[in-house]
């Protein structure tokens, strides 16, 4: 970690926890801009390589299981988009994103109730890349950016890049407390904050698995329009639901209000980073300005690929079949933790890739993390999804990549590993204090392929 | 353009003449970021609109001819991609990229004499998003960067974004001054500024067409090691040469102290989205966490279709296909120049896809757009590649994308445009004022499909 801010606010992240390893290595330590200091190495980085290990069952990843996907469907749209608009997808586009794919995108967005123009919507190199370019046009050193506690930690990774004060609402198995959201603002700007926007992932949550209910999506749009707060709602969840429907989208209800961030990732593939945000019609214009600063246009090549397979494959099926490969995988997470593990509780989630489970309050999750790898079961500790040091009795556990098979396995050597510590704790607990963590932690950046 | 700042510098960037069109009706004005001030819509993108027709001879865009690569060489890779590491290719890889790509980019490299670790390379969503990558590790809002005069418009793009204060230093036909650089150096240091890297296009420059001489590169290496200024080397040109090879890359003298920039944009297909970034040590580590943030990782589908053709390709007899096609077009362009236009003065670069010319010193290239579109010829104005409102009276003129029959087309269409300015001024030019341009003009944003 570098820096060369004399800032309080530098000072604070410096003291927050992170490593100062190297700095008197780096000759060009002097010159790194201020918001270099909120880009840090993840703590758990290390172990997550240790973990990628094939031996080590992981329930950590973000990755989707795209060996679901038919190779002769890709293979198919290779070859209609090479015969039919081969230099186009070899050429720079339009820094907006191809027209046809966009038209295929407000057909998914009207899956969840979303009706919009086709000018509204920005092509991303991922849905991660429209987070990072809202956030470079809206946030100023020191603003405050709303965030579910737990939240996505790479979008929490973009915020601190900007230097943004992430403040953390409470969420419930319902989603986001509207209360507590109200009672925040309050809050903040009787603190003289800036508040910028609420970030919320309100459909299947990443991590907490959880979803907003209708009732308080209304309800929260109300109080986000009343304080002239923006809402950001990250949806890449959304089409992966197993037992009913969620709740349509908020942006189905406020249109000038929501920036809504789809992508392809969860739903077709990663490896294309194709996403896109659907913005009010002046930040529409200012994202397309950031784009094309940020990569001129997004690839061509991979938005004809994705067009293709849209224009001939039924898309809606391959959605299905993916909702059934992940509702039985979470219903062999759900089925082992309460045959392993049911002295912990757990979010039991209708969609998406993630439980998160609480473990009993004396448990550290990150300092209980290399036992669970040399068990050869890895998760992500609940602190990376907090920026005020919270989470550290949870634990993420995700159902996306392994078969049923395989998480029962980690599920199984997890709970070896947790009763483990339960008795050493018990051991000790009478003569020895427990173990006491840093109350601040700083953010750990996020582990590989989490999305 | 919007913005809610109040600093000097914000107000400074409202009164260069950008545009403050639509803030009225922008319900989240009072929200954006003080940077978003340095995101502005080009005042000639509708006119490149136009110029998008047909039947209008275009010598304003930067895009590849990729027309010419055998559509039997992306074939191959796909297949043989899909075959050998699909579910590689569609899921999520590091944010460092693949490492057999790396591997054939130091092969590449080596073309331009520079040696270097396999672990200080960082591939990116094109080399422009490295440019925006290295400019927010680096630059706080005013800071300097200095700039070659003129300069790539897209790069100064991203600095705008970032309130970089972008200081001009002048070049001649053999490229960057020296002595000037010196100069700007010592009066800008005086004046309290903190100068970030000097950003140039060393080698067939974008706009200039101009190459720096060996002798140069040596000196303005040591001047900016002995000031502590990092080399931001761009090069996307290098191995598109004519006559014969240019001098070796920079970073070839100089590893600690310069950051190189490659593509596959101009060798292979912008399609893809495939750049990278050549680091010293330290703040390749950042670069590899800041592209996490931003996209979690470059596409792996388009870094393994690369990867595969260089696998199997004779990539190197590809790039001389590509050599002897953009030798034909300079050299069409050259002859068409001397014919039709010998009143005016241009550069004669020995690669790359651009020629700089001057008009007589009254003609205005921006004012004179309009009636050259309507001439059904189209060019880039000169102001577009200064920060400071200068390059009124010139022009680029890229040969890369039209055949040279069309190049003939569009200079004889321009020497119409232009001689018909010259003869309007001389009727004029006794009872009438010249038409006087403000000084200082925005940057405008850059054309589409510019790299």
């Amino acid at each position: 970690m570098s820096s060369h801010g004399t800032t309080p606010h530098h000072a604070a992240q410096r003291d927050a926890g992170l490593s100062g390893a190297g700095t008197n290595l780096d000759p060009w330590y002097d010159l790194y801009a201020d918001r270099t200091a909120g880009l840090s190495a993840s703590e758990v980085r290390a172990l997550f390589a240790v973990a990628s290990r094939p031996e080590v069952v992981s329930l950590a990843g973000g990755m989707p299981f795209v060996s679901a996907l038919p190779s002769e469907l890709i293979a198919g749209a290779f070859e209609r988009m090479m015969r039919d608009v081969g230099p186009q997808a070899l050429q720079y586009g339009s820094g907006q994103g191809v027209p046809a794919l966009r038209e295929h995108i407000l057909e998914i967005m009207a899956l969840e109730g979303i009706r919009a123009s086709v000018d509204d919507v920005v092509v991303t190199t991922g849905s991660q890349h429209a987070l990072e370019l809202v956030t470079k046009l809206f946030i100023n050193p020191g603003d405050v950016v709303l965030a579910e506690g737990p939240s996505y930690v790479t979008a929490m990774v973009v915020f601190n890049s900007f230097q943004a004060d992430i403040q953390h609402v409470p969420m419930d198995e319902h989603g986001l407390i509207p209360e507590a959201l109200r009672e925040a603002i309050t809050r903040l700007r009787a603190a003289g904050k800036a508040i910028k926007f609420l970030y919320t992932v309100p459909t299947f949550s990443n991590p907490a698995g959880v979803t907003l209910s209708w009732e308080r999506r209304l309800e929260i749009l109300e109080i986000c329009r009343s304080n002239g707060i923006l809402v950001l709602e990250d949806n890449p969840y959304g089409l992966i639901y197993f037992d009913s429907p969620p709740p349509q989208a908020m942006r189905s209800v406020e249109e000038d209000g929501v920036i809504y961030l789809g992508t392809f990732s969860k739903t077709l593939a990663p490896g294309f980073r194709v996403g896109w945000a659907l913005a009010p019609h002046a930040i529409r214009e200012k994202l397309i300005l950031a784009n094309e600063a940020a990569v001129l246009s997004p690839s061509s090549f991979s938005q004809l690929m994705i067009t293709e397979y849209l224009n001939t494959a039924d898309w809606k099926e391959q959605i299905n079949t993916f909702r059934g490969i992940y509702r039985d995988r979470r219903d062999a997470m759900l089925g082992a933790l309460a045959e392993y593990l049911p002295q912990l509780s757990w979010t039991v989630p209708n969609g998406g890739f993630y439980v998160w489970a609480t473990l009993p309050s004396h448990l550290d999750s990150k300092a209980m993390l290399p036992r669970a790898v040399k068990e050869l079961v890895a998760y992500t500790p609940g602190t990376a999804f907090y920026a005020d040091g919270n989470g550290r009795n949870n634990i993420r556990l995700s159902f996306c990549y392994p078969t049923p098979d395989f998480i029962r396995e980690g599920i199984r050597r997890l709970s070896t590993v947790i009763n483990g510590e339960i008795d050493l704790l018990n051991t000790f607990s009478q003569t020895t204090p427990l173990a006491t963590i840093p109350l601040k932690q700083g953010i750990v950046s996020p582990p590989p392929n989490i999305d």
